[in-house]
């Protein structure tokens, strides 16, 4: 399931190609780095309304699927910005790996708060 | 590679057995979920903020560096967030295989702005 | 000058008889309260971007505009959302009055962190 | 009432002669522009959670206040911010002056999007 990250760092990556009127990629790489960063802004901001809302549902179906979206939209945004920066959700998960992937010791001891 | 977030599910499926005081997930799960909110929003401004320190720099390794820290930072703690909810990171990549997976298509037409 | 907060008061209070095409702020109101909580949300993420700038410009005069601007437009979204739940500039600055206002003393031993 | 920004503003001046263990905002001008900013990113959080919680009640008296209570953090820390560089509250009054004083105008045509 997850190779869908390295499917959409190819879609990502070959959306460079096209004009700012072809995708919505395209016009985001456009309008530049800051028009990509209000949009992980805005995003972040979706998952906590989202969140707060199945909060209040205690765990209603809707709202979870509903911050399930938002969480998707905000890792989409943040993979358009690697991409505007030459780099890939490889290099996140990568990082990932790093600190979790090796002993299974918690990632507690490896990262500063 | 990107195994990896179903093995961070799991840590974090196990950390809901652990006391607060004895990791570092854990305590988030005590603290609840606006505690887990704020560490979401705090870790996408640090991405901003990365992202801006690349921009100036015009590119610099270390930067870049910087930037997947703490897209990983953010990622994690969306992660962190999904387990709160018993939710986890396959359903945000079912979520964007059902986006993106099935033909190739843009994101443009699926999703509103 | 700082009677200015009162009087976009009255004008965000004003708004609230007008239709959603007739004024910017009036359209606010009708898309709802989550639409004015992406907007704090991108003004403060924009404040962020504009201070990083003038970190790397070492203080440039027109970097210092720029945040100024930003955080005129965070403190008014914050105003129409204010107004949006029925509330005040007026109440803001009454709950600063009440930390710092009486004694002089720090706000911090009045404040949770 | 309003005269409160400016004694903040003095507070915070007068804050840039103590040492970091002497008060809270003298330990955040120490740890510099990134924490600051940082602070405004989890203040602009916590008025989007409790403006969800009181969206959530129907506006019950306590998430008013609650809400007020977080936007005046979030105007506070913008104020330690303006303050570490070298600005100040006056200067966000003004903008807001420039916009809204002269004529009544909607500050609509005066803003870009």
């Amino acid at each position: 399931m997850s190779d869908i990250l390295k499917q959409i760092d190819a879609v990502l990556e070959a959306r460079k190609a096209d004009t700012p009127e072809s995708s919505y990629v395209a016009s985001l790489y456009d309008k530049g780095v800051e028009k990509i960063l209000k949009k992980v802004a805005e995003e972040a901001a979706e998952t906590v309304m989202a969140a707060k809302d199945l909060q209040h549902s205690n765990g209603a179906k809707q709202d979870q699927e509903h911050l399930v979206y938002e969480i998707a939209d905000l890792w989409f945004h943040t993979m358009v910005l690697l991409a505007s920066q030459n780099l890939s959700s490889n290099d996140v998960t990568a990082e990932l790996q790093r600190r979790f992937g090796l002993s299974g010791h918690d990632e507690k001891a490896s990262r500063s708060e």
